[in-house]
């Protein structure tokens, strides 16, 4: 048998394709994934070029003594100030998952953070997420997209599939899962949710989200007493049934923030196969601590994201980025582990 | 005094900056282009890279005549087969923009068709962007971003403004509206407001979109009898009304969709001053004739948004693509014209 290496978990070179045809499903994926690493903690990167780790700029200057990242400039398209922010970005993003990455079981992107960089910023995010992969992760895009369907369709060639063309077929970004934005309903998310199964990925769903605008939209009240976001978590369910591995975890799961756990046991009810993927630990103001419902079905119930606390550690416990990123990822994935058991 | 040619009416060259310091208004912008123009017509290119005008294939392959559009081969970010799709879709954007442009007002890019082609894709966007600007129209990003303040900040950066990097500012797309999805609350909503509102662009909020799957979710009953979606042209109203400029436009508008028309003057009612884009005309079944409500605010009210139905006219139409897009704008802009007289 040929290694696979650390590919192995990643959508393009699931084990199982060669025998049964079909991937293997994503909440297996997870479960076993979870189970091999002891961690649900997920790395959130959300880089902001002017506020990057010094030792990326260093980098991204050419004074740094490690190989650069094949990032090449010249183009037209790449304007020469973003394609050197860009640079520094994926240096920032490679130094992060090599300090905190053995901690976790999943690299978080945020797509807006990239984007922002334009055609560079999206070389960055195509290539740091490939290192995530490479170091075992897996990789959520979190792009919060929701469109009609022909749209969605596109979205699901972006970030799970690929793009036929009359030159040959362009690869996505073959994200292992993607956030998505059910406001549309069920025809806007049915594209991406048979995408991301055929794949063996996972599509998690925003359901309640941790910022404090959650309140005017998704717990608006509903004629029938419940809140949009129980709707929402109903919509979740039914998507994801059909998608429901041997682990019991679906490949619909949902974005609910940690920073509302009284609203966590309802939701676990309303869906209880969802992967549930919980945005708003630390600055936000949610703690690991009160997440234990989320994690009913398994360990592999609940993903803590944690970005600003791992990535800005160093300016709250002092040391340098690298030690303190790793650090307080250790406390981050423990913590979550210990009351998940 | 300088020329300043087709670019006056872009954020960035606004005439009235100079002399108060403050960019004229999105509402009043508009406005005035539609008067100028005749026109409330937006062309929207959602580009299948699989289904391009045969003549932009050539382009692209190097077989016209017309000098190639600047853009780069060879980078490592840049994988060569979606460079020349992105190659191609450009010059499909351009000959679109080459054919109808002079029947619009606007140009409306689906973002998603772009990012399914990576950094290229991004290239494509920015490149086809300058393109429909220097032919005088606005530039909407259909994007339906949404996001937690912070991360709507990014988008800001990336669809307004600028990102400040350590290798100096990074400039966004300059988009002159964008479309914003609401389901995260008025604190996601609020950081896109405020960079529109600085540079003189406008955002438009999904309210009711022309899906089917819009049934679903938007419009959920609420406790107080009202729909989701009424109650989400509430918040438009209250996030525009500082935008309201001597138009009696704002710069907070609405995606209220074509296929819905018997929506559409509850619609108005509640959100007087809104700009309201609307898509859905053509394939998906809307009608021009029933969007006169959309107009009572005057002829700036309404956008009216047509993508298949025009790059796609010579199929159903015969004729070359070119000119039979040129008459199904004509068509549509008179149409548009006639009943918001």
């Amino acid at each position: 048998m040929e290694s696979q290496g650390v590919d192995l978990m990643t959508p393009q070179m699931v084990d199982s394709s060669s025998t049964s045809g079909a991937p293997q499903a994503f909440g297996d994926r997870l479960d076993q994934l979870v189970s091999q690493r002891s961690s649900q903690l997920v790395l959130g990167l959300d880089p902001d070029p002017a506020r990057l780790w010094p030792h990326a700029i260093e980098l991204a200057r050419g004074a740094g003594d490690t190989p650069a990242p094949q990032i090449a400039s010249g183009a037209e398209w790449f304007d020469p100030v973003a394609m050197q922010a860009a640079r520094a970005v994926t240096h920032h993003c490679r130094l992060a998952i090599d300090s905190a990455g053995q901690e976790c079981v999943a690299v978080k992107f945020q797509v807006a953070c990239f984007e922002r960089l334009g055609a560079p910023g999206w070389g960055a995010l195509k290539e740091s997420a490939d290192y995530a992969r490479q170091a075992g992760l897996l990789v959520i895009a979190d792009a919060k997209r929701g469109d009609v369907s022909v749209t969605a369709a596109a979205y699901a060639q972006a970030f799970f599939g690929a793009t036929p063309t009359a030159f040959g077929e362009v690869h996505g970004l073959g994200a292992d899962a993607m956030t998505a934005n059910p406001l549309l309903g069920v025809d806007s998310l049915e594209p991406l949710v048979q995408s991301a199964r055929s794949v063996g990925s996972g599509l998690l769903v925003l359901v309640r989200t941790s910022n404090p605008g959650a309140n005017d939209v998704q717990e608006a009240e509903l004629a029938d007493g419940a809140s949009l976001s129980e709707r929402l978590a109903q919509l979740v369910a039914r998507l994801g049934a059909p998608g429901v591995g041997e682990s019991g975890l679906s490949d619909v799961g949902a974005v609910v923030g940690a920073t509302a756990p009284g609203r966590l046991a309802r939701m676990r009810e309303l869906m209880p196969s969802a992967v549930f993927l919980l945005p708003g630990v630390g600055p936000q103001g949610g703690r690991v601590e009160d997440l234990a419902p989320a994690f009913a079905p398994g360990r592999g119930g609940g993903l803590v994201s944690a970005s600003r606390s791992i990535v800005f550690a160093h300016e709250r416990d002092g040391g340098d980025p690298e030690s303190a990123a790793q650090r307080e990822a250790a406390r981050l994935r423990g913590l979550a582990w210990s009351i998940s058991g």
